[in-house]
């Protein structure tokens, strides 16, 4: 098995820098669209065989360094008596909000072998299609993100609903959070249970938080779930999106990877977060809608700030798009894999 | 006429932080609401009598230290051939956005007394009325965030057809950059010569950019539109929203007051600016839903990360949302007239 991956998860030497793409299991790809064409998403999450398939695609199609697995983050919370749908075009949409202490109340905690058995028996069917290729990871949405889901009803443009619960119920946020962290643990460590090699926590809505209001409402829960994972052995990545204003204290929640988006410089981001601590990222992920010269000037850009120190992991700085051209995915892992192979000087020459 | 908002932009040393809000004339205010359903908001734009009549309201209703002109920051694109609708609840549509080298060519560049005859007049009714009172601040969106509207053909989630046009054909891109900057460099020229005592350049879509883009794609423009303004002796507010990882790149274009979003904390973002630029900001807007307890220890924690400095002018970190409890925002604006009169130990100490 490939092992750059994990090895620079630990912040040890490598050959060169491998790199995944969050969503590389997805719509830009042919055969992904040709499975989709005959399964709803949420079938396709449910199907342990299905799922597995289109996790396994971009391994060999671009060529990437890890498989992550194809699920949503949304999964958990059918368990938690949620009730969840994924209406055409809009996106998730959640039928009986929770705004209220009874609300909470009546939120159940699973484990996660009963609530989501078809990720875990996905993950088991991975661990055997992937031996000699590379590791898996598996993921889950963070508290805040899960937490937003549940009481917004969906997506939302300004978190008003859970900004409101955070300065007017205290009390009733942090009872949520605390239950859905405690699923997001059983949830984890089930995945690593079943085979994962390392776990991304998304926080995907996190960047509309203040700082201040991260640090109270959001940091206790968000640490807990990186603490309750401690002693799986396995590596964490940690991703806060739209949050680079906010990483120093996304470092106090932990992970042994952080996440960075495409709006700030890694070589700044990296220096805030410390050295001891490994980083992945960060294309802006348009440009892989650029010819493949641009595409290769900012991989290199890229490199050259990570500057060769162990423990950078090449990534978009957010999922990739659905319209991306796939040979522009290859070109931006061949790039990854040939620049990061040349000299510092050499990199940067250029 | 109170000064503390133009000392402020100044640097100077006030008695009281002054303060006031982006889209502060709008539709949490029932005043605002009864003009409003009687006519149309671009009829509302293009009235000067009924634009100055809800520019006033918050001035007397909440107390604020400027009055900022009831206008949209699309206004001049009519002049420039471009053909613009509000849509019911879709917001801006562009019925021929602009793609390619030929429509940039068509682009028209007017005098602003030809193109937006209305908004010269509303600032000079503006002018009278607001003798004695608050001085008046006009503003214009950047070239980036009225070239995106151009480009996308309205509002984007990501900015795709933008940013493929920097990628695939940058000459293209930097055309059509460099006519939205004479366009909004004349409409504020104009906006000053009829009495505009300040301006804010609004770059409400830039954060959606890398900062080697927004180098390479946008800061030329912005830059070109502040030092268009230098001699007008009207002090400019350039506020990128979202952009706060961008904040030093953004600096560079200029601007005597740099505006913040609440993604950062105003101390950390002063301190990287440098203190040689005033600020504006930075109350999380949905805070203003909050109990005023909490309010009022938001306002407090700001007021004393800005440390008594002089050029600190308080603001949200974005538009005030239209569900707003008005009470709030009287809460908040006295809030700011009292703590910032109170020696800086004491407002630590609370």
């Amino acid at each position: 098995m490939k092992q750059e991956f994990l090895k620079a998860c630990r912040r040890e030497e490598t050959d060169y820098t491998p790199v995944w793409l969050m969503r590389q299991a997805g719509r830009y790809m042919p055969e992904y669209m040709a499975i989709r064409s005959k399964h709803s998403f949420l079938e396709m999450c449910k199907t342990p065989e299905l799922a597995a398939e289109v996790t396994l695609q971009p391994v060999d199609i671009v060529g990437v360094d890890a498989a992550i697995l194809f699920a949503d983050i949304l999964l958990p919370l059918e368990g938690m008596g949620i009730s969840l749908e994924f209406a055409k075009d809009e996106g998730p949409v959640i039928h009986n909000p929770v705004r209220s202490k009874q609300d909470v109340d009546k939120i159940r905690i699973l484990e996660a072998e009963e609530g989501t058995p078809y990720v875990m028996e996905a993950i088991r069917i991975l661990r055997r299609e992937l031996v000699n290729k590379v590791p898996l990871i598996g993921f889950s949405g963070a508290p805040f993100t899960l937490a937003s889901y549940i009481i917004e009803g969906g997506g939302s443009k300004t978190y008003l609903n859970c900004k409101r619960m955070m300065y007017e119920a205290p009390g009733v946020w942090h009872s949520l959070m605390e239950k859905v962290s405690e699923v997001i643990i059983r949830y984890l460590k089930a995945q690593i249970a079943a085979g994962a090699q390392a776990v991304q926590v998304f926080d995907s809505w996190v960047g509309c938080l203040a700082p201040d209001d991260y640090r109270e409402f959001v940091l206790p829960h968000s640490r807990r779930v990186m603490e309750g994972l401690q002693g799986t052995g396995v590596p964490i990545i940690h991703f806060a999106n739209n949050a680079s204003t906010l990483l120093p204290v996304v470092r106090e929640a932990g992970g042994d990877v952080i996440g960075l988006d495409w709006r700030t410089d890694l070589d700044a981001a990296w220096a805030r977060l410390g050295y001891d601590v490994a980083v992945q990222g960060n294309l802006e992920p348009l440009a892989l809608f650029a010819p493949p010269a641009v595409i290769e000037k900012k991989v290199k850009r890229i490199l050259s700030q990570a500057a060769k120190r162990p423990g950078h992991i090449f990534n978009l700085g957010h999922g990739i798009h659905k319209d991306t051209p796939v040979e522009n995915v290859r070109v931006l892992v061949e790039a990854v894999h040939k620049y990061s192979r040349m000299p510092l000087e050499e990199l940067r020459e250029d």
